[in-house]
């Protein structure tokens, strides 16, 4: 008996996107189905290359193939992606805004928004990381991009800057343009006027997701970027304890407001705990305890992991590189993880706000 | 042979106070001679209860009376403080204002601004705390004020806010004035005037130090409150790590330019290093280490301290009342450490702007 492709396809809409809730079929997600005699071979769209459910729905697809069709079915599965968008985001060739927030400084922000960019990168994305901490750029530091300056080049007649390639993201900080050794005392719409050239005067070319590092707190830089560009969804970050948790939801509480009105994405808890690289069973609570948790719980969105502070007796501290390139080791996972389950959350916000039945189709 | 008053005061003459560079007597410190027999009392003056040298003057008076005077002095010496001050500070009644400033957030401006205001009461001084970080105010976490609002009373016809007092000081947080649950995305002159308010509509009475914990970076408030009111000199809090040495650079490069003019007391490095309670022996250096000295060397400003992070397996991490008033311990010696060290810059501060021979007299 000769397997057709509306076999497939029937066999196929029994596998449902789990958090989508509709299955593979209807979402439009197989394409390029090819069978000769028993081989059977077909692409599945994935929503981001990041999906943390990717072998999951191989796993899925498989079994169909095998149980609806033939169990002598030699299948060939190209699990891709094409990263989805919902809105104009105010930059052209940009499909997703990612906004990294805390309601107080020093919590991290700025090592989860590069280990989010990295993260997403390394999944195959094409990713960008602008660092609008005007306060306190730390991306120049972290990539090892001191004194490094963007280049200006000629696009359609008018000067753009190029964003900095490095590790596979293209970057751009407010630190490439000022002195680290001069202060900053702007006041607030100076600093709204140079946050919003790093979106508009930028080449950021063709990108999945543009993840954005803002300052701490809630001010200027804040309503300027939500109001100038239809952020995709924000990342709230936060550490454990107490203090830093009420200031975490006044940032979260800025977000749902409706003259701002970006959805949150969720709730990453950094420095969950500390663990001597040689004792790896002992976790001291130095900033307390769950925070994260409860904050995405109260708040009623989605917790997007814990990530812990390991060292060694003998390591200085000051990173060389972000830990997402480094080896594997308890911090890497959680990243990894943490930038997953960010994408998921971005294409489960692009499906609730697109008819879910063309969201490949963008 | 009659001990004279003259004798005691050629004594004395001999004694220099180390931090002022002359003697105590040029200095007029030394007040309320009494001889009675071998009997001889008087009181030293000091610039600050919390003078750090205050054992070690002391003993230099003891040994100069026995050994210029008479062997067989039977000495009492009250040693007391009058805090100095070198200009109006724009509050009435209050001395010397010290603000506690940093380049990024979370490098524990907070803690260290309450254990500094804290640490200077307990050596018997009248202090003030100010908490103005508009986007993350910690006073009320910190003194378990939660929801409390302080009480506005009527002085020379005018409304007055009455800061509140706890463990021995004044404080006013602007956190008093928001609700916990709402952001607060106010543009920058708004923030600004909010906190002139806390300066000029509060009744703070007589102080010794006002230290105003301010927000971190370098923003609207920090050339307000510096504008407004002469301030005699900002501790830089800094976390021993590259990243937020950079930043912390910036903090002190904006109090040193020409508008703004504000002396730095000096560096204090927060979070040094980690130790588990269980394991005294292990240094953690989880954020760096050696970056509070090398800024203060850069800047050619005085180190004031490092201040540990000690935790044992089974503490929460949320603290319930400010170290200082904690059980004695490495980070209650730490913290006390660095009030006097403060004090002392204060103090030499103000001799350095003022007639040296004066100083005890304003």
């Amino acid at each position: 008996m000769t397997i057709t492709k509306e076999q497939v396809l029937q066999a196929l809409g029994n596998v449902e996107e789990p958090d989508l809730k509709k299955d593979l079929v209807t979402l439009n997600m197989i394409q390029d189905i090819h069978i000769d005699g028993n081989n059977v071979s077909f692409s599945v769209v994935l929503t981001t290359p990041a999906c943390p459910l990717k072998a999951m729905i191989e796993n899925a697809c498989r079994n169909a193939i095998l149980h609806f069709v033939s169990k002598d079915a030699i299948i060939n599965i190209n699990m891709t992606s094409r990263v989805t968008t919902q809105k104009n985001t105010g930059v052209p060739g940009v499909k997703n805004i990612i906004a990294v927030a805390s309601g107080k400084g020093g919590v991290g922000k700025s090592t989860v928004a590069a280990n989010l960019a990295l993260g997403l990168a390394k999944s195959g994305a094409k990713v960008g990381l602008i660092d609008a901490d005007i306060y306190g750029p730390s991306v120049p530091i972290m990539f090892g991009l001191e004194g490094a300056r963007p280049m200006a080049s000629q696009v359609d007649g008018k000067t753009r800057i190029e964003p900095i390639e490095k590790y596979g993201i293209k970057l751009l900080s407010i630190g490439f343009f000022t002195d680290p050794n001069q202060p900053v005392p702007w006041r607030g719409p100076m600093v709204s006027t140079a946050v919003k050239q790093l979106f508009n005067d930028a080449d950021w070319g063709d990108l999945d997701y543009l993840v954005i590092d803002l300052p701490p707190g809630t001010g200027d830089i804040h309503i300027t970027v939500t109001q100038s560009f239809p952020v995709t969804g924000a990342v709230i970050v936060t550490t454990p304890q107490n203090v830093a948790l009420a200031d975490a939801k006044k940032g979260i509480g800025m977000f749902m407001m409706p003259a701002i009105n970006v959805p949150i994405l969720g709730v990453v808890e950094n420095m969950s705990y500390f663990t001597p690289a040689e004792l790896p069973e002992n976790k001291y609570y130095i900033f307390g305890k769950g925070g994260g948790h409860k904050l995405a719980d109260i708040l009623e969105v989605p917790f997007l992991g814990e990530i812990p502070l390991i060292k060694g007796i003998s390591d200085s501290g000051d990173a060389g590189k972000p830990t997402v390139l480094e080896e594997d080791g308890p911090m890497t996972t959680a990243f990894v993880q943490m930038a997953e389950r960010v994408a998921q959350q971005v294409a489960i916000s692009n499906a609730k706000a697109l008819s879910a039945e063309n969201i490949v189709n963008n």
